[in-house]
């Protein structure tokens, strides 16, 4: 764990670094509070710092100086460090999970003796994002090279994962960087090669943040409320008595031994997290709570329900608002396979969104327009362009008119020969993805 | 997970609390950075915040908005929230793991519906605390209540739990507080009882943090390093294959195959966490590594070793350098009752220090200054005095010439009638806990 408080100097060895964050950086000046005499009972800062403090944006700079220190030779190397922290980067427009002033996120930091293992490292990570993405949270995601412009501060290569939520905008999940020798000379990370050589290292840094909260509301919910994948939902299955005249005793043992036989079983790897929701509300109440909240499976339980030997199993992934009645003895033995399906129907439907949302042959500037254009205020209209980009400054001037801007270069190319850039008409040199982005 | 910034006005609105901080927060005042005209190259703070934030010291004032926007009945009572976060208190006389301006912790807070049912809490809170220190961390510590002067600013009541560190001084290890309905009043935290009556809730909040780490190391350590209890060692047995001649591929698998036995043993109800340490180092580089990381039980293994079937076995809990020779077939069974042993040993040491170096029958200011002056320089004299204490305000006086001060008054009170304060030989009130303290 390293200091949420990095020095202002530390951050000016690294220009293109600093220039990157300066504008969204908040910063310590003053460590008391003292009486204001202008206002009675009013406080206000005093104590001023020698050197401001800034709260961290990012932390190589920090972490490279601590590098610098325990790395000596090869033998030292590759170092590989994660902290799990909280980061502040000034917001004048916050969007709540998307973009906040604090986020809560894991930055990993890694120097490599070779620039080929640092790029490879730099791969590796943004493969266990992707993984992580699509089998736990349910979104599929593209993945290839940020344009130079949306590469990290200091960076020589940034890659990202890229996820398309409901209104057809980019949501950029996580993201890694090859840094080059920058920041190791910034920070003197120096180590001897097999040879007695002192060479700079090549490092990376990696980051998924508090912002894959805000996809996965933004990828699954519906007008009900969350809709959680089960992989990733607190409560997988609630049972919901309802106790209405005088059996209430019966229902209320119903219910704790159905949950009770539901954490018995399995689901990827783990106990279902099943429970029973004894609360003294309303049962339709605590149902319609549930649903809000997207647990993926409800289970309703009342004397009609005891009396027939069974219960009304609601799936959050289902449409409409009525429920299935399952016979008791086969409840438990087919809520693995029920959160599996949950599991799949989700992302099932984020990919079909991301395939049929994103436009694969529009090659002029007026099919752009109308593809962009269409969508103000349709949140059935819009998506990405996947389309050849010739990377001229021209086409920038086009992008910011539009509010699209290009995500990323995706890894699988598929450029034809002799293709022309779909903005300008310049020639292509590379396909790209672009789409409006939070 | 609450905002690590902090309006101030939340501060002002709780005199006692922001009083007590005051004097040790960080303050955020600018939110970006621009070049400096008057430095080239260098940038300076801008962007002035119209009302400036305080790095959390705490979050009870936070915590409390969300606390008065979620209750409101009696039937939202108890409501018990924790967070794990990173706190900051400014310290002009930093020291590592024990006052350091930012620290890790947790911090519950509760709200309750009646005093009885709060204060409860803050005592259930406290015991977790001293039961983890004493069965986990191998500390054993006193329990009792803060005197007035101590407690948490704005609190009804402090307690803590108070450990005894090699030099005899004090460490308050963890703290728990009844808070009244001081700090519902300022967040206007309301709820109606069951007869329909608005009231205000009473609160708790108690935390321990990163500095239970310094209590570990402060505890346990000896001049070779540290030495961690069983229950808490990132690795609680190390096999170090010694590698000479011809027959390393050999010492290599039998330290793999030991260190992967030792890992299907059980203690404490987790698997045992065993290592090879294959790394390319010498043998005794390496022992001493562990050693210095305090490792409980070190194995060498070496040809000779092989040829005996054995292992050569270091207790970091035992005297002396020398380990013993254990053969081969009994070492994965004894493990488990091994690590018992040194975690038994470590607490068993630091008891009888707590209990051998706290005087009980000092009863006299000479006596008391005897004590406390002798242990200048003297890391084997000094320690606790437990005694009867008037309270007056004439005794402060004297702690503070001496450095001392009463760390808690312990709950098991043993005041005899007509007891004299051994400060001053006023009536005594109440028997305290006298020590220097971190």
């Amino acid at each position: 764990y390293f200091p949420l408080f990095i020095p202002l100097s530390y951050f000016e060895e690294e220009a293109e670094h600093v220039e990157g964050f300066a504008k969204e950086m908040a910063v310590v000046t003053h460590h008391r509070l003292e009486e204001d005499p202008g206002a009675p009972g009013k406080l206000r800062p005093a104590g001023r710092l020698a050197e401001p403090l800034i709260v961290r944006p990012t932390s190589e700079t920090v972490i490279g100086k601590s590098f610098a220190k325990w790395i000596d030779s090869y033998r030292d190397l590759p170092l590989m460090i994660n902290q799990w922290a909280n980061v502040v980067r000034w917001e004048m427009r916050p969007r709540v999970l998307l973009r906040t002033t604090e986020f809560l996120w894991q930055e990993g930091h890694t120097a490599h003796a070779t620039e080929a293992e640092a790029r490879e490292e730099t791969a590796r990570m943004l493969e266990v994002y992707r993984e992580f993405a699509e089998t736990v949270l349910a979104i599929p995601v593209l993945t290839g090279e940020k344009p130079a412009e949306e590469r990290f501060p200091g960076a020589v290569s940034s890659v990202s994962i890229e996820a398309m939520m409901q209104d057809g905008k980019a949501l950029q999940a996580g993201t890694s960087h090859y840094l080059g020798q920058g920041f190791a000379e910034a920070a003197e990370i120096q180590f001897l090669d097999r040879e007695g050589e002192r060479q700079l290292v090549h490092t990376t840094s990696w980051g998924v943040s508090t912002r894959l909260l805000g996809a996965l509301v933004m990828s699954h919910s519906d007008d009900d409320g969350l809709r959680l994948p089960p992989r990733v939902a607190p409560q997988q299955a609630v049972v919901v008595p309802i106790l209405r005249g005088e059996d209430t005793d019966a229902v209320v043992a119903y219910a704790e031994e159905l949950a009770a036989e539901l954490g018995k079983q399995s689901y990827a790897g783990e106990p279902v997290r099943a429970l029973a929701d004894l609360r003294d509300r309303e049962a339709p109440a605590k149902r319609w709570e549930w649903v809000r909240k997207g647990v993926p499976l409800i289970l309703e339980v009342g004397p009609r329900d005891i009396a027939e030997g069974a219960a009304m199993l609601r799936r959050r992934d289902a449409d409409g608002r009525s429920g299935e009645s399952v016979p008791r003895a086969e409840i438990a033995a087919r809520v693995p396979a029920l959160l599996e399906e949950v599991q799949a129907s989700y992302l099932a439907a984020a990919a079909e969104r991301l395939r049929s949302r994103t436009a694969r042959d529009i090659r002029n500037l007026d099919d752009f327009r109308r593809w962009f254009e269409g969508d103000d205020g349709d949140p059935n209209s819009g998506g990405f362009v996947r389309a050849p980009w010739s990377e001229s400054p021209g086409s920038a001037g086009i992008m910011d008119e539009l509010k699209v801007s290009v995500r990323c270069l995706p890894f699988d190319q598929r450029l034809e020969q002799g293709s022309t850039c779909v903005l300008t008409g310049e020639p292509a040199v590379v396909e790209a993805i672009f789409a409006r982005a939070y």
